[in-house]
């Protein structure tokens, strides 16, 4: 089939955001910017880049946070709210952050956020973002999938969709022009793994390639990208009366995000031995397959959507 | 070399305790509680048991503990120590527990504790006691040992001994007459997973098992259990100023839990990217390697020796 070639021109990326510690019990993120605060002495930077401990105060107690998850504060409506000494920390920081970074939809917004996160579901590198659309994000998670011969080539990249709008997306990368979280699995919150944070690092540093080389003119070919874009969230199954879960994530879906769930597998076991399956009529990829931290916001997984998208080569404008 | 052979006659085994959440974001102890809880209003229990929620505060919070680790609080001296209504939460509710289940040392204690926890580390299944010649518990762990054809017949089980003194020994199970946590790894915090859930559930019905056996007469036959004593333990590399770890558990070490550790082996691969090597002359056995909760009690890992005990046939005397 012949599909007709596209080139877009971007303007280039001046200021880019390095952000950890939005879950203050990440602990990938936490010392990757740790290391890059330090190393940021040295005045080696390669484009100018803010790094950003997001919430000081959770990495200090190493939970995720002190009294309102800060990674859903950062929809238009808790960014413009009052705030006074009693508002949750959180929602005052998120507006520090708004304030440092942004603000959220503006001209003096950073170009590109990367918020860092972990994850103990078997996510592999997942880029997570609010548009299927964003050919910056997608040359990006393209320049990543391509990396050979590095420690992460055995961590699979993909790109996933939240089809949210802006004014309603409530994480820390929507602050900026461009924006994702990276996120990586999987790894136990509270605990630091060696290969974990060697694939962030290394993913940071190819992004950060990636925006040298779009700075200095290289045009980058277009191609096709695997998006994921979230459908819909299951909840473990609980008791009616308690709201006790009754069942884990079924032995043969453990670990197993990504891999293509049809209906009627097995999707729980109960603690008393029974399966229960999947209902749904579609078969969906599932993903933040028993993620600690979603036990309270009541989701056992997600189930997203996967098509192809082709995105157009690009360069910077600035220099051509 | 000829090997005298003795028989311990032992009286039988009337009250049983099991034990979860003495840790509350150990999750397949928290649940396996419950479901033996629900169960118990059946009144099919096998043997005369007690069933326990430890720190039930920290299990609603589904964090490790409230105030101060229920874990350490059972040495004679804080289980004597007056309390008010001031006193941190875990050591009022040590001291009910000692009530409840003890007290430590007495005739009224029960039997047998087994406190049920889970670690981050990959350890398997492992009995943790203060002795290496409590014949009940290390027939126990032989019987685990020999299961097969079961679905823990993946998880390798072992024995790990703590050489502590009664009166100094910190641990809930010390309060029975012969106790051990029962440990199973590797879990997040705040997770539960099917199979380290089925795990804990066939190791607490194996026991069971065991003790009901016993009860009615059987005669257990000697053997050797392979005893891992704890020798010391490892802390993190740290920033001299702030304290903040420098380094995570080198890759070629992680989840390589009880595996023979020589001098000169990587030990910690430091975020800047610098392997650091293990300094001990001797071999050792490392274990509850890059546990979660121990980052701030200052434990990488834990290493120990190994030696093969031979234990004697036992017997109930009750039924003989």
């Amino acid at each position: 089939m012949f599909v007709e070639k596209k080139r877009q021109k971007k303007k280039e990326m001046s200021r880019v955001a390095v952000c950890g510690g939005t879950h203050g019990n990440e602990l990938a993120g936490v010392y990757l910017v740790r290391e890059r605060l330090k190393r940021r002495a040295d005045g080696t930077e390669p484009v100018s880049v803010v790094t950003v401990m997001s919430n000081p105060r959770a990495v200090q107690l190493c939970v995720r946070y002190v009294e309102t998850d800060l990674n859903r504060c950062f929809t238009r409506a808790t960014l413009s709210a009052p705030v006074s000494e009693t508002s949750p920390y959180e929602m005052i920081r998120s507006q520090e952050l708004n304030a440092l970074l942004g603000p959220k939809g503006s001209a003096q917004a950073v170009d590109l956020l990367c918020d860092l996160h972990n994850t103990t579901a078997n996510t592999g590198l997942c880029l997570i973002t609010y548009s299927d659309c964003d050919w910056i994000c997608l040359h990006i998670c393209k320049h990543l999938q391509a990396r050979t011969n590095t420690k992460m080539a055995s961590t699979p990249v993909r790109y996933v969709h939240f089809d949210i709008p802006l004014n309603e997306a409530y994480s820390l990368d929507s602050v900026g022009k461009h924006g994702f979280a990276m996120e990586i699995g999987p790894q136990p919150h509270s605990v630091v793994r060696s290969v974990i944070f060697s694939a962030m690092q290394e993913g940071v540093q190819l992004m950060m390639d990636w925006i040298c080389q779009f700075n200095s003119g290289t045009l980058f070919e277009g191609g096709w990208v695997d998006v994921y874009t979230m459908v819909k969230n299951i909840d473990y199954p609980r008791d009616s009366e308690t709201h006790v879960i009754t069942a884990a994530v079924h032995p043969n879906l453990q670990d197993r995000d990504f891999c293509l769930l049809h209906p009627g597998d097995p999707m729980f076991l109960s603690f008393s031995g029974e399966t229960l399956r999947y209902k749904g009529k579609e078969a969906l990829y599932p993903f933040f397959i028993n993620e600690g931290a979603y036990y309270e916001k009541g989701i056992a997984l997600s189930l997203a959507r996967k098509r192809r998208v082709e995105i157009p080569s690009v360069r910077s404008e600035t220099l051509r």
